[in-house]
């Protein structure tokens, strides 16, 4: 690395918490590959977007993710894919061809289908037993389906799809980060919201979606440079792992640290 | 495709609506190959931003030109180089470097000058009668000049651009979409005016300039998804795609429409 | 170049006013070079932001300073690297790596430490006196911080390290360009700050950072084509050069100035 004497020290991959996930709703396969070689090492998760896999050609889609795989990164299917074979009736058809592309991971939602919560769990266990590392998402994409969901039983949400079998659950922000879910219609984070859920959930099986650099700088500070945060835009991986490691002027602070002297 | 079981149709290119056009503000070439490789199906007009051809290599252009119509895709040139030529007297040179260099297709506005009325129609025709497919744009740049013509004009110009050759008529909304034209400051669309709008003109014939994710969204649920689009950006062109097809949780209730089952 | 009968002259590089700094928050190589070969003549200084270099690959930066000086543009290191340096203790190691890397510019700033003010002074001297050509930069990347530091102080600041041996001052306002030196919250430029500084202060020694759009504009239309501007994105290269010569929108006004005819 350059100007290794100034490099403050982070756990490698594969690891359970510090997780940058990222993503990819649409690169070109190149350009992918140029990007991860400079800064695979940074990233833990990949999710292909909503349904953008859906329009993507299948062999671009086989080769990104062996090449995804070949940096350590856990490439993934976004939730909404999920909900659009469960509107279609086609849950069995997408764990198969799912796994025929070669993911090893899936994610499972219910942010835009009035899917039941049985359901939901239900779905997290077959694909638990399948053999996929799960995560699932909790939150609404519609702000008001969203804040008809009190704290109380978003929480509740989160612990039983723990319990049956996700790996970690993902806190939904979507692309914007702003009006959504922990975030204010700025993209301000609700402290009061996200202290209660982390009193009664292990911060470590969450994964924060903050995508603005306001958002990072406000985790990394709040709850250290080991938090788990998605939907990293794929132009941010370099920054985001710079915050996390006080080489950004906000989190410059944090330095101490993990100061080699 | 990727889990095709899952994918709604589209009519395929060459198409008269359903129109996605896409903003290069000044891609390298590889870059624009890899990306079309992985998106090029589903853009179908290509511009090359306001005067941004004028301080590109000339080599690069015409590469860019072949590349893009190998995917079926029409390449032009943005509104602000014909002004520019308008300015300086050069139309004939414009028109001319334009066709040697493979263009079939220009645009043509009077957003940034003081062109008339009876000027832009004329050269609508004459680019018409030169063979060009020809797209016009109708709004001023600036937001007190853009406020000065009224809704019942703008209407006006619209019918009289389509009557002496425009094959489509674009309605401005520059690169950021906000504050400008049908948009307020925050980008929000005026109802009322594209409903007047609509009102008096065909639709297939418009373009709307929607830069913006929530502006995509309102086009394609209010006008439905072959409503025609322009300056998505070049990050945005798989999003925009799924956007139409109801593959992005903004539009998944639009999905029914065109499921397979 | 295309359309040459249309392109207004501009000074060509290596050129000591007129410079467009752009930021690198970690491109990949390829990338790099194919903007380059389509942009490269547009751009003077490369900046590898912040503490970025630390985490990347020492073979990718190599290669990617060679690139880029390969198109006569000058890379340097940012600020914040220098003050990680600085809390380390780590400076003479810096500065040999920096060499030996290839760099023949640095940027030296106190943005995020309690560097003082003498130790500043000297920092810039020793740069200047190790042969590299030195960008300082004033201003605190702490609102609060910076606001505690008035136009006075300011501009003696600026003065005093252009005197030991600054190339260029560059005047802070980070990646967003927003609530910070002379932009308001909403990113607009603080037009009576800027005139006090440019009283004082010769423009041509200053380098505006200037990440939006909205603030390229304002200082081209306030202090000409050739304003010296910093903290332009990879994305907008193109943009930027257009807007200096006339070719967008917001600046054709400016077009009659260095018009061909």
């Amino acid at each position: 690395m350059t100007f290794d004497f100034l490099l403050p020290d982070r756990e490698t991959k594969p690891r359970e918490t510090g997780i940058t996930m990222v993503l990819d709703k649409g690169l070109g396969y190149e350009y992918a590959k140029d990007l991860m070689e400079i800064s695979g090492n940074y990233v833990d998760l990949m999710k292909f977007g909503w349904g953008t896999a859906i329009i993507q050609n299948k062999n671009i889609i086989s080769k990104k993710i062996k090449m995804y795989q070949s940096y350590d990164i856990i490439p993934y299917t976004g939730g909404t894919l999920f909900e659009i074979a469960y509107i279609n009736d086609k849950i069995e058809e997408l764990l198969k061809e799912t796994k025929e592309l070669g993911f090893t991971a899936i994610e499972i939602s219910d942010g835009s289908t009035d899917m039941k919560r049985e359901e939901k769990l239900d779905f997290i266990s077959i694909a638990k037993e399948e053999g996929f590392y799960v995560l699932s998402e909790v939150g609404k994409k519609d702000l008001e389906e969203d804040n008809k969901v009190d704290l109380k039983s978003r929480i509740q949400y989160i612990k039983e799809e723990l319990k049956v079998g996700s790996d970690k659950v993902i806190i939904e922000a979507r692309e914007s980060g702003k009006g959504i879910g922990i975030f204010d219609n700025d993209g301000n984070a609700k402290t009061d919201e996200i202290d209660q859920i982390i009193q009664k959930i292990d911060n470590n099986n969450l994964i924060w979606e903050a995508p603005n650099k306001n958002q990072q700088v406000y985790f990394v500070k709040k709850l250290g440079t080991n938090v788990n945060l998605g939907n990293i835009s794929t132009n941010d991986i370099i920054s985001i792992e710079t915050i996390r490691r006080g080489l950004r002027g906000d989190t410059i602070d944090l330095l101490k640290r993990f100061n080699k002297s």
